[in-house]
Parts: C-alpha cells; sequence; structure tokens
C-alpha cells in the first residue's frame, strides 16, 4: 500500500516556508508523502540581503537559495523538493510547465493541493501562480489528456496566507493548528538566512492565527496557518473534530 | 456520559425540513440529539394552501402546521422540537426571547448550530432569525450574563440554503452528504402537506447538491445538503475525510 | 378596464424629484396611473435653505415642503400623492406603518415598485425606507396577513440612484430613456425652491446617465435615470427594443 | 429585408446545448437567424465517456462531438454552425481567431450576444472564451479596425449558466421563459450520447430556473434559462412585459 | 483660539485602548483635545478575568471596569473621557441616546472620529455602535435639528480594527504610524489588568501594521494602527508626507 | 537638489488628458516634474472622428493625435511626455515594454503613479494597461532586476476613474480638489479635436466630483478629480488637510 501524498506549489523557493511549513510538517508526520515544487528561486525578486553582497551574481544567487530551501524541507520532512527554475519577476509560466505539472499531479495524485492566493498586488508571480496551478489540475482532469492515463479526481486547493492578507481579497476559512510541529517550522523558518526580517513577522502570523483558532472553536491551540479553500468542503458529519482540548 | 447535541433554529415550522432534514437525519443516527425550535409557524406568510381552504382560522393553520411539523421531526428522529409561537411577516423577536435562546445555548452546548442566510430579499423573517441566533449565541458566551453558569464554547454556525441562493448572497462552502438518510427526509418532506408544490423544488435541490458533492470529492454521493459555515473550519488536517467511494 | 398603476416610496418629500420624476412622468404618459407616498417632509434633515430664513418653524417647513411637493407632483402628472409625516433623521416606521403600506400595495396591486438604495453612509433615512418599502411588499403577499384579501404578487422593485453612487454600493443595471419628458423633470426639478443647488447637479446627473445610456444601445439619448433592479429580469426575448434611434 | 440575428460563443461544442439550447430556439422561432459559433469540440476536456472506447482517436472524437452537435443545432432551429477548432484544455485564443471574431461581430451585427461565465475554478476554457468573446466585441467596435467597414453598435451580453453556479461568482439577473421550447431544447440534449449524466441535471436546472421565473413575476413559467447581462439594460418602460399568466 | 478636538467611541470601556490608543496618544501630543465615549464597561461580555473571582457583582465590574479605562486614557493624554453606562451584550441604543450623541458631535466639531467596523460576527455590540456613531454625525449635520444651534461639518469617520478582521469584511486603507507614542499605548494595554491575555495579541498586531506601513511607504516605522476611512480622502495633494526615513 | 516627480501612464493618448489632467496641472504648478507615457495613440479604437475624414490613414491619426496630446501636455505643464506607439484594440504589452517601464520608474523615482482601473467592460486596452503599471513597479522594486541600480520604493497608484464608473468595479477613495486648476485642464480638454463630443461629459464629471469632494470635507471646492488608491495610505495624522474654506 502507497502513502498519501500532498503537492504544495511554491512561486519562489522560500515561499512554502512561511506560508505552508506547519501543514507540511504536520502532514509529513501523519504519514503523507509531501512534494514541494519550487517554481523559480526567487532570485531576481526575493533575494534583497544576497544582493547587497559584493560580487553577487544570478546563479550564486540560486544556488544559494536552494541551499535553504533544501535545509528547510529537510527540517520539515519534504519527501521531494523539485526546482523547476523558471524565472521571476516575471515567473515564465509556459505551456510545457503546464503539462509538466498536469503529469505531476497525475503521477502523485495528492490528497490536497497548496499554492498561492488568487490577487496580490504587491506581488506579480503569486496570483500567475495561483491560476496555473490551479489549471494544470484541470488539465490533469481531462480524459482526452494522454488518454490511457489515469485521470486525476478533485482534491481540495488551499490557497496560502499572503503578506498582507486584506489586500488580496483572499479570506481565511480555514485555520490549521500547527501546535504540535511549531518547532518544525521555527527550525524551517531559520533555514531562510537570505530574509531574516521576516522570521519574526511570520512567527507573530502564526501566534495570531493560532489564538484565532482557540477562538473560533474549544481547542487549545497555539500555533496556526490560515488559507482559503477554493472548493466547498465535501463532508459526512458537521460535528467538528475533537482536537486538543 | 451525554450524548452530543445539535441546535436547529427554523424561523417558520417548514424551514427546517426543506433546507436542513437531511443533516438532523444523519446527525440523529450518529447518536447526536437534534433539538429544533420553531420560532413561528410561518402562519401567516408561508401557509397559502391553508388559507385557501374555507372557514381558516390564525389558530387552525397553527395547528394544522405544528402538526406537520411534529410528523417530520418523529421522521428525521429530532430529539426535541420547540415551538415559540412569536408570530411571522414579520416575527417579533423580543429581548425576552434573545435571553431564552441564550438559556438554551448553554442548556445544550450544541456541537453545531444550524440557522437561516444572512440576506433574503424574498423574506424578512429568514435574516432577522439568522442575526437573532448569531446574537443569542454571543450572549451565551457572555461571562456576565447570568454569572456563575458555564458560559457557551464556540460552536460553529452553518446557514441553511435560501430558496434563491444567488440572490441572497449566500455562498455554499460546506456540501453534506446525506444519500445515507435521503428516505428520511424524503419522508419528512411529505409531512409537509400544505407547501405541496415545493416537494419536486426540495427533491431537485438535494439531486444537484448531490452531484456538485460528488464533483468537489472522489466520493459517491447523490444527495447532498449546502450550507454556509460563518466561520474558519479549524481542522487538524487538511486532508479530505474517506467518505463513499 | 382600470388602468395600471405604480407606486414610488419617498422617504423625504422631495427625494422623488430628483431620482425618479422621469419615470414617473414617463409613465404616467403612457397611462399609469402613479402613486407617490412621501412618507416624511424632510423637515429636519433636508430643508437648510429654509431654516436659515428667520422664524422658521417645524410647522412651516413641512408646509413649504408639501407645496413644492405637491407643484413638482403636479408638474409630472402623479395621479395620487400621499404624506405620511412620520418624521426624519430619524424616520419613525412603525408596524402600523408597515401594514398600512402593505395594504396600499394590495389596493394599487403597482405594476412596479420604485424606492431609495440599500445603503448610504450619508443618509440613514434611505436605506430604512428601502428596507421598510420592501418589507410592505413581502407582507403583502403573505396569504395569512388578512386572509379573504387577494394577495400582492410579485412587482419588480427597483432602486432610485443616491446622491454620491459608488459610497452607497449601489449597482445602476437599469438605464430608463427619459428624454422624451425631460421637460416635465426641469419643471418639477424648479418646483424645488428650497434645494436650488441642487437643480444643476441632478441634471448633470440626468446628462450623464443619458450619454450612458446610448453608449449601452443603439439608441439616440440624451437624458436618463439609472436604477438597481433588486430582482431577476423575467423576460420572453433578450432582443432589445427597439427605442429611438 | 433581413432578420436580426443572434450570436452564441460556445467554448466547446456542447455547451450552447446546456446552457442556452433555449435562448436559441425561442429566438429561431421568432424569426432571428441564430449563429453558433464551437471554439473548439471539447475533444481533451468534456469527452470521457468516448475516450472510454476501446481505439478511440482525437479526430474520432472531434467528429462524434461535431456529429452530435450539429444534430443538437437541427434541432434547435439554428441558421448557421460553426466549428474553428482552436482545441481545448487548454484553449488558444490567438489574436488572428480575435480579429476573426471581430469580423463575424460585424457581418452579423447580432441583436444580441451569447457566452460563458466571466470566472470558474472547475474550467479554465469558459472565462477565458469570456474574455475573449468580449474583447472581440470591442475590437468591432473600433472605427480604425479595418475601416471603412461598418462598425459594431452596443449589442447586449448575457453569460450562459456556469455548472456550479455560486463558486463562480456569476449572478442571474435576468430569467428566460423557456416553456414554450422546452421540447426542443429537451431534444438538443438528448443528441448529446457523450455526456449523458448531464442530461437530468440540466433537466433540473430548467425546471429550478423555471419556478424561480414564476416566482420573480405574475407569469406561468415551467423551464427557464439564466443568464447575466453585462452592461446596464437600456430600456424605455418599467413595466414587465405580459407573458403567459 | 481653541485647540482642535477629535472623538472616539468606544462601544465597551476597553475598545479604545486595543484599537485607537495610538491614534489617542499621537493626536494628543499633537495639541488635539481628544474626548473618548464609553458607551458601556463590556460589564457582561468582554469582563471574563473579573467573574471569575469570587463574590463579584455586576457593579464591582463596572467599577473595576472604569478605573482600568481612567487609568489609560490618563496614559495616553486623554481630555475627556465619558461612561454612558448604556449596558452591553446587548447594548441599548435609544433614540435619547442618539441624540445626545449628536448633540457631543456639535459641541465638540472633532476633525476626525474613530469607532468600531460595521460588520462582526463574533461581536454584536461593535456593529450597532458603528452605525449609531454614524447615524448620531447625520442628525448633527441636520439643519431642522435644534435649528439655531450651528450644525455639524462633515468630519472623516475611521473604523477600528476589530479582532479577527478579514471575518468582518473590514478592509484597512489607512495605516497610522504610532511608533513614536508606543510606549504610552503599551502603558495604556497593560492598565487593562482584566484582559491580560489581550496584552501580547495587540502588541503583536501594532508590529505587523508597523512593518505593512513601512511597506507601503519609504518610510521607518515600527509600529502601526490600521483604520477603514469610510469616506473618500478629499486631498490637494497625492503626493505622501514625508513621515520618518 | 531636484524636483519631486509624477508618473502618468496613459493607454491611449487622450487618457491623461479626461482622467487625470487636473492632477497635472496641479502637481506640475506645485513644482513636480511630470512624465506622461502615452503606450498607444488610440488610433484603432479612439479616434471615430478622424477615421470619418475622407482619405484618412493609420499614421495620419497618429500624427493628429500626437499633435493634440502635445499640445494638451503643454498647457498642463508636463515637463516629458513620451509615446510608445504599442498599438491599440488590442495594445501589445511586450516583455521588452515591460523591463523599459521598470526602467522609467527606476530614473524618476516618482512620488505617485496614475494609471487606469483594473476592470473596464467597455475597454479591454485599460485594464491591460493597469496591470502592466502595476507589474513594473514591482520589476522595479526587485533587487535582482539589474543589480547594482538603486531599486525603487513604495510610491502610492492611484486609479483613474473609468468612462462609466459603476460598471467597471472602481471605487473612488481619494477626490482630489482641481479648481485651482480648471481652465488649464479645460484648455488641454479643449486640445482634443477629436473627442469633441467627450468635452461636455467630462466638463460635467469635474463639477460633479467638485461637489462631492465638497460634501464630504468642510472646504469650498468646484472642480474635482477622482481617483481608487490601490494601497493603503500610510500616514502620520488623521486630521485633513485645512483645503480652501
Amino acid at each position: 500500500m502507497t502513502a498519501k501524498t500532498a503537492l504544495v506549489i511554491s512561486a519562489h523557493s522560500a515561499d512554502f516556508v512561511w506560508r505552508a511549513a506547519g501543514a507540511i510538517a504536520l502532514h509529513a508526520e501523519a504519514g503523507l508523502s509531501v512534494s514541494v515544487i519550487c517554481l523559480s528561486y526567487g532570485e531576481r525578486g526575493e533575494s534583497a540581503k544576497l544582493w547587497r553582497q559584493a560580487g553577487m551574481t544570478l546563479e550564486k544567487v540560486k544556488t544559494e537559495r536552494r541551499k535553504e530551501a533544501e535545509a528547510a524541507a529537510h527540517a520539515l520532512g519534504v519527501a521531494d523538493i523539485q526546482f523547476w527554475d523558471l524565472g521571476d519577476y516575471p515567473i515564465a509560466l509556459s505551456e510545457e510547465s503546464l503539462f509538466r505539472l498536469a503529469g505531476t499531479y497525475r503521477a502523485l495524485r495528492p490528497s490536497f493541493v497548496l499554492t498561492h492566493s488568487r490577487e496580490d498586488p504587491y506581488n506579480r508571480d503569486h496570483p500567475l501562480v495561483s491560476e496555473f496551478t490551479q489549471h494544470a489540475r484541470i488539465i490533469a482532469q481531462a480524459h482526452g489528456h494522454k488518454p490511457g492515463e489515469t485521470v486525476l479526481g478533485a482534491p481540495p486547493v488551499f490557497l496560502f496566507e499572503p503578506h498582507q492578507p486584506e489586500q488580496c481579497r483572499w479570506m481565511p476559512n480555514v485555520l490549521l493548528d500547527i501546535t504540535p510541529v511549531w518547532e518544525k517550522k521555527l527550525a524551517a523558518i531559520k533555514c531562510m538566512a537570505g530574509q531574516e526580517h521576516l522570521w519574526e513577522y511570520y512567527t507573530r502570523v502564526a501566534e495570531q492565527r493560532g489564538v484565532q483558532a482557540a477562538r473560533n472553536s474549544d481547542k487549545k491551540i497555539t500555533y496556526g496557518e490560515a488559507y482559503e479553500a477554493v472548493f466547498p468542503h465535501v463532508v459526512e458529519t458537521l460535528v467538528p473534530t475533537e482536537g486538543r482540548k
């Protein structure tokens, strides 16, 4: 019997850490095989600290960013991390990449998918990747795409929390309790040497979402991650799970 | 050990049948003690067929509507059905009723709450009851309301599907599989002799929501009910439940 | 055979002029019997110029406002204008008034209804009247309200253009060509001696909406009025009417 | 004198049947010359049943889908059906196709246009076609596009009902009575042998929209189609048409 | 010459501290005379810690809450703090209170007004107070309300950040730099002994809004408060102010 | 010391006049160096009057449009006007143009940016240019784009008023007093000989926005321009500026 899987599509190589490290660690601990695809390294747009170093080149930035992301993935128990190196600011999302991602969907058959928000006035790559990720999922569902292969079902898609949530018309409708894996998320965050100014910011995000998760339940929760579910939840009961009390 | 409970607040005495009979039967079968409160009989505004009979009076309409609702509740396994007789078109929601409902929340400590949508241009009582139901929940959470009593936690609230959903700015974000209890819902619907014109309408609603639930999952679902969750889902996993396949 | 009717509910005695005089004149010319109900005179909140006169009293303001409104109604061919004198800033909308208006609906059986927008951060009476007007319509549809009377059908409701439209979350989805009756609207506007500063403003509104109406059709239109339809249009064809070319 | 025309832009070869067959039959009966353009066959993404047959190829699927669409068009009285074969999942909408469609607009000068909704998280081709259809209309209005040709006026655009309407932020603001042509729509639906699972679904959609159309009017309506109008209705009267009672 | 003033309307006696202490201290330092009106003490709904003490009574809670609020007001340089004691959960907002607040507006003629968000599914008093505050402002602008008094102009209204912002459909469109007065806000927060669990939460809110304010400008900002402006900003220039760099 | 700058991105060569001439003249008078970039001449889609002349060619239209725009720019005190000649209906926005605009941002370091609204169902070029303008701003902020150059800060972006504002989901949240420069705006408008039908329309727009600006403040304002700010305002005070009274 094979393990369940999850698929995380990250526009830049650090996004999966700030936004989804808790979900990754939690499901990896639960036995899922989690795949992370970094479509770019964020080498142009999200590596300010590295560019301030003398003699920096695009290749050196990519190498450094890759090392950081691999270390973070290791800390989180990621089964597979891929770097597609599609460039950033702007990211180049070709039809070839679309079909490649559709193939990944079919190979993995993930239980759920994580990616970026639909809008972001501060970042153009994030909404492009969100659309791309959802588009590839639809292609993977098409019976006429590589006929003979087993088509994809309907895995739910959850959208990461963007940096300035209200400005992105993003609505958190799922709060995930990441308290049991907080230390792993923090360890992964600390792998991101190039963006040290964000460590405290995203620690506070986790604390605020933890307080809110506790308020929206009768559970004892300290750290949380927020997501927007794209599709309706299909459920067999309306009774909340027990959780930690 | 006491059973879990659920609380259904219905503006008129038939609303809980069209909109939530599946959820009620499903959770009653699962062992929950489900309480239904009919704030009015819908005697003025939702009893057209009865009023077409000769010699009809307000009291006769109420009696008839009560009988139908009790029969439906019986068919669904409702543990307790109450009729508060607050009048309809317009419903009269006093502070006294508000505190009474707050008391009910505290006495039951429901695992979840069902009620009407926030807007409805075709029906003024429904949004008033939605606000009232949510307001009473907030009162029941206040430590200074009847100090000494145990305060309410944070049960999730799910909003029923209104008659013309898009016009009510209501967004279905939860699809409940009611296939296993469909026969019970149909039996309850057929208790509503006074609104026979709605039987087929709500059968079709259940079929459409069933198709949509199957489409949004990899499950085999024939009948569904749709709800709008008011608050974020607090969860420990993003993996969908297995369900029927 | 009786004429068709239309019903216009105006929070203050001048609102029907600025916002709906074109519709009123147009339908009166077409043979409809148009009833206007001014729920208040706008004596406290919309009579600044009168209050600047020495020795002004509430009664004098009401008298003056009534005269102006009657003159405007006359200019427009209004069949019946009523003044319910419910007070303004804030308007007092009792259950008694609600039932009175429900009775008016049943007596008139209007082909359509005009009233205020659902929101207005500059004016609290307007949204209250909008809700009240729609609520009374629902009461008039209830078979158990004064059983024996013929219940109301489903006349469409159109919402007036508010003073600062975008701030009121009001969406114009109907543009009415009022070119043939513009002179009557202008005459009615000029009856409003107390609010002379609005004459040019609402003339420009009519010109802008006229340009937009021409742009959204292939018709020659100079003056327009914009409305938001509350309910879907029920139609037998999607082909636009011919209009003036 | 030439007949009026209507233009229906369908992303895949069956979309015009599920979503607009009633409108097509109704206006064809009324004497309009209705043109349907199927931009693709839906050969990859909407032909699951065909792909389950042994030895199926892309060409065979296209041939089969074309036959079905032609049969449906015939049943509806379509004057002209075109297949542009632009591919699907994803559809390829080039500038050349854009200008071709602009030319079609100018040649036909349609009284109205039907196409897909602006958003659809289940289908990427539909919103792309919606934007493309509206874009071509704008090009056709430009005086500098093929100067000398007569430019297009401003035909209204109505958006089809998508499969899961609420999830597509689509708002039905026009309900078309298709009762007189229901048998024709049903016949057209039954031409779609490859998607038999949708026959009942869209029959129920027509029944629900029929009930709603009756509720929003005083007319006797059994079957309906819902549309979202993109532009404001430009009208000469607010009195609803008579319709069937 | 008299000082400019500002008016802060707080549903419960601690709200002005969590949500607006920075704005209060900043403008008090700038020479404005800031008035705070606590419409209730939050004695029933927001005093959980006090109610856990043995022998607590409603009067004792009120006394304790008043002391805390007065200490906080003192720390912030508030010129005038009033306690209207209108009750909470639910708050009772009579017409008498409405006119009293209208009178306060006219007496103070504030340069700006701060109050609660328009929606809040976790708190019913907050949106009621928001509407009440805006309603009283409109009454104060009416020439026929206490004729002879000078009517109010059009002070801008800014809405506080609610506890769970995205769930309240509240959009932060103003970010106020409160770095220079952060120590005062922290001191005021620490006066709220009864809600110690919120100290860190609102410290983190200030830090997050500070980071966001810096990101949306070229200024050096550490602590911020976010507001939603109800009305458009009327400006003489689009060039941002210099601020701290 | 160098002057401050402002950057105006106009899809077609006349857009900056109708929509932003007041802002341009006002800031030019205040000493800013204002740059206007006309990405196209609007030669195909917005030059109807010219195309009605015999013997007109694309080049002649462009020449004429350029002359008009230059004359208008001169009347407004524009420091630099550029014509990128990218074509219109549809406009062609390549990656090369994106990087060129990013370079312009870095060279100018504007205090603010003006461009089109995010949606416009009547015009496809306008929203494309809006996205393009915001995208280029993000590229200019990226440290890895042309490393060594000074990166751009965070200039605010304001969106022009579109022709039919409500249909474009555009929300005016900034009203600029352009009374002192109205004569200059009018002079610039009158340079647009090819679109004389819009002179009065945009004069009325300025008058309506002027009335609204006066209503939303205590200032004496006759002419206004409305904008939608994309980002939150970062401010050091909530007290409105004095303005003209």
